[in-house]
């Protein structure tokens, strides 16, 4: 029997979706399960978008431009244009998801051996994009007791080698919730610009900015302008994580040029979900704010409930919908799996996101989880009462 | 500035769909252009399929599985039972179209470094999927003057060396409409098996075998079972190109798990697509009957208007719904976009791919072409009329 990649053995299993089958389970034993685990909205998707789903008259179903199609383009750098990113449908390409904008940009500028910087604990996937390029993940910490701010960019210069092509920098930050301020991105491009380096940024959570804070995008550096590729996705500023649309932008013509050869290759993103991510462009502003109102007030509630905990410490996010909690356990893989087999209260259970899954060093996070606040108060309320249950009675409780 | 990637370097432009800019100029002198170039078929897709795109209900566009929606997989596992490919919904991985399929083959199979064999020519895409993989491409060559037949088993045991890890075979063929028979296929098998290879089968086109020749399937070749990867979409089958909705078969259960990571890391395949091929699996018998009427018509006209002409040499294809055609002139990139550029007749023109984009040893393929027959047979022949005229006066006649 052949064998399967060095890759494929490498790869590895997302700490968002291992535990999925020990879920399956759980339910099967008819146990109810808190997804905190995966941030898939339970937020509707906007009714403009849903209509145009439902108008959608196309008789043949056929490929799109490798890059969009240009009305949707065009009305998407005019949403760029608004938030202060002056661009043009030219500086875009629409992907298959932020997942394949990740993939096309690392592909496009890197080479087996490069290095990337990447602050952790960082959005697991990473890890595997850059394996799949062959691509070797450095890594500075960034810690609870410090909110996961940047690290000093002293650190960040520390672990420059002249293999170093880019940093990675994902703002409103997944999985803590981080909001990377107009200074600190500042800093940031600093030694992007000394070095000569990518500076990839993932700001898919743009929209999600709490407590009167704004969003500062690296699109807006200036001095790195030949340097910036943004990665974009619709997945969950309009809850459309199942039509993978996303967006890559850069106003670098040779890396354009490049991602655009990958994108022809793959033949288009794909079409109905494009024209449905053209029509949620015309979102009105109230949905956006009920949205903000719903994820503050499930944000707050579960902030307070997890700090009343005993050992438990959650700082507050200022953006997404994920937080990175401590919780006083011997091992959180463990603690994670044994909730979803051995553990129910009232026929309930909690599924959370073991945080190891999101450090590159080892040992990194092995007391620590990602909770996404995707569910509605009083779900969040039955999530929140079970996890302190199962805190009570958890056998490695330290 | 930083520098763009080897690989973004390497890449090659793809030969269906570089040429587009100047169809699009040619399009702002308002030339009518044929396009023969791209297998976007005109014909509609199902009823039951734009249907269930418009009996959407969905509230929120949520994340799938990352290996596919069960209930898709399994009906999946049906059509494949009914075609006598005995697998079941755990043998299949769902994907992003077709070319997802092949990446995720390739990268959970094949390390950098390691050898493919494909007979020339080939879809082009393979040469990029290789490259992003880091993965050599090794051909055979077969031949206009013998319809692109598989090349005798001794010249492909000629270019196998320690580093080759596979074969990809594309049945029905694009770009040469050819058929492999049950006979060239258990050739195959016998040295897959004697080298341990896998057998990459990309059989989209398996629906459009013609003159009464039946497709059969590498997952019904006995004794390589744990080598063969099918790779699938449904984008020919019910003309839904854009949907971006293919398949990963395999019963080699080792390459699923290493698969279903690459598939974790992206999430999953477009949720509104999976919907609608799933209910396009009720795409009653009628319709693959018209559409095989609607080719045969089309290609036996394409096929006897293209072999009148003067110099011109156009094998009769058993399926798929392309043609590689040998013209007389000097070189068919040249003569492609000479066509675009300073040719028309009636204010009109043709829009062909230049077929040494699917061929890798250099040189080849220089006076042939790969024209599709997508067109309503009205516009093919309008086509072929204003391609023979483009042939009378092309200034590189040979």
């Amino acid at each position: 029997m052949p064998q399967i990649s060095e890759k494929g053995m490498a790869m590895p299993s997302s700490p968002i979706r291992k535990l999925v089958p020990f879920a399956d389970k759980a339910k099967e034993r008819g146990i109810k399960v808190y997804h905190l685990n995966i941030g898939q909205p339970d937020i509707p998707t906007p009714d403009v978008a849903l209509q145009a789903l439902k108008n959608c008259n196309e008789k043949v179903i056929a490929y799109t431009h490798s890059a969009g199609n240009i009305s949707y383009r065009k009305k998407l750098a005019k949403y760029y244009q608004n938030i202060g990113i002056n661009i043009d449908e030219n500086n875009i390409m629409i992907t298959t998801g932020g997942s394949e904008a990740i993939t096309i940009a690392f592909m496009s500028t890197l080479n087996p051996g490069d290095e990337i910087i990447i602050p952790e604990p960082f959005y697991a996937n990473y890890t595997a994009f850059a394996l799949m390029c062959g691509v070797k993940v450095k890594t500075v910490t960034s810690s609870i007791e410090n909110n996961f701010a940047l690290p000093p960019i002293s650190e960040i210069e520390k672990v420059i080698t002249p293999r170093t092509k880019g940093i990675v920098i994902v703002n409103p930050n997944n999985p803590t919730g981080y909001l990377y301020s107009k200074e600190e991105l500042e800093q940031l491009a600093v030694i992007v610009k000394k070095h000569d380096l990518y500076l990839y940024a993932d700001e898919v959570y743009r929209e999600f900015c709490y407590d009167g804070y704004k969003h500062f995008s690296t699109m807006q550096l200036a001095g790195i302008e030949q340097n910036v590729i943004l990665l974009d996705s619709v997945s969950k500023r309009y809850s459309e994580c199942g039509l993978r649309v996303g967006a890559l932008v850069t106003r670098n013509k040779e890396v354009m040029v490049a991602a655009l050869k990958f994108g022809m290759a793959r033949l288009c993103a794909p079409a109905i979900g494009q024209i449905i991510a053209e029509a949620s462009l015309d979102t009105p502003t109230e949905y956006f704010e009920s949205v903000y109102n719903e994820y503050i007030e499930r944000r707050d509630f579960m902030v307070e409930a997890l700090n009343k905990m005993p050992g438990v410490v959650c700082p507050k996010p200022k953006g997404a919908f994920y937080a990175v909690v401590k919780l006083p356990v011997d091992d959180a893989d463990t603690f994670a799996k044994w909730l979803l087999e051995e553990f129910e209260y009232n026929k309930q259970t909690v599924m959370v996101a073991p945080a190891s899954g999101f450090y590159s060093t080892p040992g990194l996070g092995k007391n620590e989880v990602r909770i996404a606040y995707v569910l509605k108060i009083e779900e969040l309320k039955g999530a929140m009462e079970t996890l302190a249950k199962a805190l009570e009675v958890y056998p490695g409780r330290v």
